[in-house]
């Protein structure tokens, strides 16, 4: 079979993109890649990782003859990624990003290649891993996850339907909603649980010594830090990006907390029961029954 | 070797006393379990799995002839469990309890048996599932996991002695410190997160359809929730009597997620960062050092 890819241009060489290099190139679906990265070192590991072919040396070099762009670079970053784009893209070229908020993605295309939108399809992985670079990527990282598209309604047919084949091969199961939809719900399933275990840390390091703290730390903890240890540039961006529903998820959140507050104040074990009860009920049908369906997916 | 325990009484046959059970049993450390647990299919269980050898049908006769007695019932129910034993303790007998939190354990023991002080040694496994019930009962729930003993300072040096060795022979490792320093860290490294896990179930369900969500769940929010799965009769006795620490942390957490609302509303993407940098250093240090060592440990 020829590769349905000739050439794939992957800017920002971080686990994202060298993951979505690393199963292209295992699904047999990409003949050529290049990648490009700020950091010279992490385009060199990728040459070493074998997660491209080729460093170009600025985008626009990346960009000018690959018939499918993956954008993976921090959304603060994609508008300026995008600026440098519109005048070097092949007619044929499909444009797509990895960013976790797709609104300000789609912002920033519109500013910056307000004459290619027919060739850009946003796109959100639903995987990663609090570790990242390029060392991180997996070839299998998106084998039976969740890849939520957010059509502009601009794009063509042809251009939907090669971003959909492309993230298939990947393994990952494709679906599609609005992007406000999207940043809406992620903002409570993604942004808000990584802004909680941020300020988790903060606080256990206010109240108490280290050596004391040691002793104290079980496997809940661990894992409900575990994505604590994520990149601070990348979550700065995306909770600065989706600040609006953000600020929403977060608002009902601390009412909650404060109601929580006053029924610890009052001691009322009654509500607090109803409260704790409902939430498993709720992480059973929400969590659980999601996670038997990755599992068996 | 003669078993060092001849008769070990389990009341409470969950995850945490069926574990002990199963753990000393393995390590050939007792000779004879008996076993209490208010509902009857516990009990049964207990027995059909080889956790218990026998099933009491009230405490006291439990009780009566062990030479070490373990009470693992959720917090908010060892008052009552206490004040049924001072008067048929064998005078060489050890009781131990398992309880998340160690300064209301302690008052309701000083309550209930105020003669025995001298035979009773707080102990906390942190250890657990978010599954519960004796069916979840591990023989090496308690291997390289830290036990926290909590002594009252009123218990013999023998009682200590055999407190130590017996957790010693689950594969544990024992640590000790006084009841307020426990119960103040655990309020932020375990009670903290539960109430904050239990909190985003609240607020996922409802913001948002149940479809939509299924679509965007990740690994991340799974392990952050995890703890959101456990016993919410459990949890709301553990909240409740370590209220006043607890209120502490919850306070703190609630001022940094307002001032951070604050930070998001004035898109003050520098403090966001500096914010973001500290806590991913902070679990570096405190989250994944420790993982190590109880990796290596």
């Amino acid at each position: 079979m020829t590769p349905p890819i000739h050439r794939l241009a992957v800017i920002g060489l971080g686990l994202i993109g060298g993951s979505f290099a690393l199963a292209l190139r295992q699904a047999g679906y990409v003949r050529h890649i290049l990648g490009f990265d700020t950091d010279p070192d992490q385009a060199r590991q990728a040459i070493d990782l074998g997660v491209i072919d080729q460093a170009s040396s600025d985008i626009a070099t990346a960009v000018a003859a690959a018939d499918l762009i993956f954008v993976a670079v921090p959304v603060g970053a994609t508008r300026q990624v995008f600026s440098g784009m519109e005048e070097c893209l092949l007619p044929t070229a499909l444009v797509m990003d990895g960013g976790s908020t797709k609104g300000s993605v789609i912002a920033d295309f519109q500013v910056a290649c307000p004459d290619r939108l027919h060739q850009f399809v946003p796109a959100h992985p639903i995987a990663g891993k609090e570790t990242s670079g390029v060392a991180a990527a997996d070839a299998d990282l998106y084998a039976n996850r969740t890849v939520i598209l957010t059509p502009t309604g601009q794009q063509t047919a042809s251009a939907l339907q090669r971003a959909r084949a492309a993230w298939q091969a990947c393994g990952a199961r494709v679906e599609q909603m609005a992007a406000e939809q999207h940043d809406c719900i992620l903002a409570t399933t993604s942004h808000l649980p990584h802004l909680l275990a941020f300020n988790l840390m903060q606080v256990l390091n206010e109240q108490h010594d280290q050596t004391e703290l040691g002793m104290c730390i079980g496997g809940g903890l661990r894992d409900f830090s575990r994505i604590a240890g994520s990149d601070p540039v990348m979550w700065r961006d995306i909770m600065l990006a989706n600040q609006a529903a953000l600020r929403i998820s977060l608002r009902a959140y601390i009412d909650h907390l404060e109601q929580l507050a006053e029924e610890l104040d009052a001691g009322d074990g009654v509500a607090i029961h109803q409260r704790f009860m409902r939430a498993q009920g709720l992480h059973r049908q929400l969590i659980l029954s999601d996670s038997q369906a990755a599992a068996s997916g």
